[in-house]
C-alpha cells in the first residue's frame, strides 16, 4: 500500500465565506462540517476526488490555527498522507534525521493514529502522516 | 463530473535532496521528471494515490518560482484541480467577482489548458485549474 494524499487543509477565517468557492462556485461536495474541541477549531470537509479539501477556522485566539492565520493570514496550512505501518514509518523516519513534530503517535480525527513531519524536514511543508485503520 | 485534485506542488531548493524524503522515506512513486522550458524550472512528479505530488525546481533566477523561493522559502506553491468545461467555468467566476490570474487559459503540462485563481479570491490559496482532455 502506497501513500496517499488524504487531505489538504486550508486555513480561513470564515467557514460559510470560503464555501462560497469552494463549494457553491468550484463544485465540490460539501461532506460534513464539524466543531474539534480538541483543536479548538471548526473544520469543513470538501470531496475533491479520492482525497478531500479541510477548511480550517479557529474557534479559539490561542491556538496553532489562530496564530498561523494572524501571522500569515488564510492559505494552504498542511498535507496528510494516509500511510500504512506508522510505528514503523516513523522509526525510519527518525533513524534518518527527520526532525518530527509527533515522535509519538497522536489521536487525530475519526481516533485514527497520526503524526506530524516538521516543515524544516519536508521542504517547508507541515506534513501529517495519517494511519490507515485496521483492516 | 466533479474538480478532483490533480497534483499539490511544492518549491523546493534541490530536487535530489527533496526525493530523499518523498520518494525514499515516504514511499511515494517517482513517475517522471523533466525540465520545463517555458518555466525555466525542473519538476519531478510523485504518485500519492490518485493524484500527485510536485516538487519543483527553479532553473533561473527571474522567474516566479525563484521569487517565491528566494522570498519564503520552500513550501507549499500552489494546488491543482482537475475540472471539465474551463471557459464556463473561469465565466462563472468572473461574474462572482473572483480574481483569477489567467482570465484565458493558457497552455499547462501536457498541453493542457489551464487557469489559475488568484490566491486574493482562494483563501490565500494559488489555485490552478487543469481542463480535463477531451474524450
Amino acid at each position: 500500500m502506497k501513500p496517499q494524499v488524504h487531505h489538504i487543509a486550508i486555513v480561513v477565517p470564515e467557514i460559510e465565506a470560503a464555501l462560497g468557492l469552494w463549494r457553491d462556485l468550484l463544485g465540490l461536495p460539501l461532506t460534513g462540517q464539524e466543531h474539534v474541541p480538541g483543536q479548538q477549531s471548526t473544520v469543513a470537509f470538501l470531496e475533491a476526488g479520492e482525497c478531500q479539501i479541510e477548511l480550517v477556522r479557529p474557534d479559539a485566539a490561542d491556538t496553532g490555527i489562530a496564530r498561523f492565520l494572524a501571522a500569515r493570514g488564510p492559505g494552504l496550512h498542511h498535507i496528510a498522507l494516509q500511510v500504512a505501518g506508522l510505528d514503523a514509518l516513523l522509526a525510519r523516519l527518525q533513524a534518518a534525521g527527520v526532525r518530527l513534530v509527533d515522535e509519538v503517535p497522536i489521536v487525530a480525527a475519526g481516533g485514527r493514529r497520526a503524526a506530524f513531519i516538521h516543515p524544516h524536514s519536508a521542504n517547508g511543508v507541515l506534513v501529517e502522516l495519517y494511519e490507515l485503520p485496521p483492516d
